[in-house]
């Protein structure tokens, strides 16, 4: 089994011969552009370690990999858009740099040429593997909506955060590890259980993004600490406050949430831990990951092939133990 | 051999059999709303014509005129959003009845959706028709962004335009006539020979459209006669007048074109007259009939076979003889 450091050299060594026409530049550039902004190519990894589980890491695994980090990419393109965001990982989105209609196309064709990675497979599974692929990426398409509409409404339940984060970015993790496992040949009932384990691992993953962004170090966490409070995102944490707050703290919230108060990340901070959120989102986040470890441990392989995944669990969810 | 209303009759009982997922409704609505639109449906049509050149219509034909069509629409969704076109067939687009981003999503989806459509197929042929229909489906991504650069340009040349043109629109004719011929089975002889009769077709009908918009009879042409005049844009007849105009016609036209004069269509149609325009245009637009014409004869089936094709053509080319 190949650690998570040595996949990724590997994936993104071959990654590179993924190249897009020269022509027209206008069109291809953006695709050659948000590659090489980089990323931690998580989900080509665990796809390659979803293999490496059950077989010997093929070719057709790292063409499968390379179409779900095309994939990833075209919905950081065309996200982006949506949100007109001026930044990703510090530099410029495509929609900033090279215009919305451009990131659009670039996006369109990105789609499209991940079915052309799909279409070198050379063994006898490619229908079972658009089916999945298809599947996932429709799910997130979902997922994306059902993002912008809560960011209109008054009130989201726990309960269609949770199915909306997991379609947005679990399913695809789930996903990932189980095209892997397609490539390597696993039974149906292992590739259940993997992709159960890449789910939950996933929404713990999320539960996680949302606690760091409110109680983080600020030191350690890549973005600004507070920002979902300071935009009103609705978060695991904000969800969960309004449906345990009492009158008090309810109301308090609520005025927060209207305002742009100098303190209201402390405030709000304040309430959250009155409400003791924090300890109930790292209670949710171990119950995922427990959850995750448990469909592990139901795969039929010997144990001392789960290690890699194992790890990447651990260090997706910066657990020492 | 049956007729184009015939197999429009068929294909459009059938088309609504593709459903889309009841939830969520913010995404899956546009979708069903596009489809409702309705369209002459020219490319499946013609699909089903490519497979009944060589064989029965079988139900993978379908499947891949299915997928033709969406993909088509989701061009539409998008093209709309670029264009913040406001109505499409006399009815709002998606983008203005529900929004730029939901008909981003959704065109999304129904390109992915279209690849579950390919994924239907029975036949041998899959990775062959995947092969083509990416292929082309880049390629109208490409010409997109290509119109879109030459409308910031001052000079497209007509070889420009052509290339550019050609790729919007005239490839998914063709590969819509080749992905018939190939669930067809028929040779790849004859399968380059039916896309050369459809790319040329899709030029002549391109050249046609740019004609009747400057010249056509305003009582028959569905849309305002002059429209590509008034709004400057780079057309076949615009560009050629450009190119064979004289000294004095040439800065009369670029000074009309920066004026918005009340009379601006009249005067330069008067000039596309003089520059003999209207005639190069129509003997533009036989020079493809013929040759596309030519490519059809080139394919090694009885003439018998060949009458609906030769028919949509004059079809489309509103041709008498």
């Amino acid at each position: 089994m190949q650690s998570f450091s040595s996949l990724s050299t590997q994936f993104e060594k071959q990654f590179e011969a993924v190249q897009f026409p020269k022509s027209p530049e206008g069109l291809y550039d953006p695709c050659r552009y948000i590659l090489t902004i980089g990323g931690k190519r998580v989900r080509p990894v665990a796809l390659l370690m979803g293999t490496e589980l059950f077989n010997d890491i093929v070719s057709d695994a790292f063409h499968v990999a390379n179409a779900i980090e095309l994939f990833h990419n075209f919905t950081l393109m065309h996200d982006d858009i949506m949100d007109k965001a001026p930044l990703r990982r510090g530099v410029p989105t495509v929609s900033a740099k090279f215009g919305d209609s451009t990131a659009l196309l670039a996006g369109d064709v990105m789609l499209i040429s991940s079915y052309d990675l799909l279409n070198k497979l050379t063994g006898n599974y490619l229908s079972t593997v658009i089916a999945l692929f298809n599947l996932t990426a429709k799910q997130v398409c979902e997922g994306q909506q059902l993002d912008i509409e809560f960011e209109k409404r008054e009130m989201v339940t726990f309960d269609e955060y949770l199915n909306m984060i997991t379609l947005k970015t679990s399913v695809l993790l789930a996903a990932s590890l189980r095209l892997g496992a397609i490539v390597g040949g696993a039974s149906l009932g292992n590739q259940n259980s993997l992709y159960k384990f890449g789910k939950n691992l996933g929404i713990a993953f999320q539960i996680q993004d949302d606690y760091l962004d409110a109680f983080g170090d600020p030191s350690k966490f890549g973005k600004q600490v507070g920002g979902d409070i300071l935009s009103n995102k609705k978060t695991f944490l904000l969800i969960h406050a309004l449906e345990v707050a009492n009158a008090g703290q309810k109301s308090a919230l609520q005025s927060l949430l209207q305002g742009n108060a100098p303190d209201k990340v402390e405030q709000v901070l304040k309430i959250f831990k009155d409400c003791k959120v924090d300890q109930w989102a790292n209670e949710l986040k171990d119950k995922y990951y427990t959850m995750a470890m448990e469909h592990l441990e139901e795969i039929a392989v010997l144990n001392s092939r789960k290690t890699e995944l194992i790890l990447l669990a651990k260090y997706l969810l910066q657990r020492d133990s």
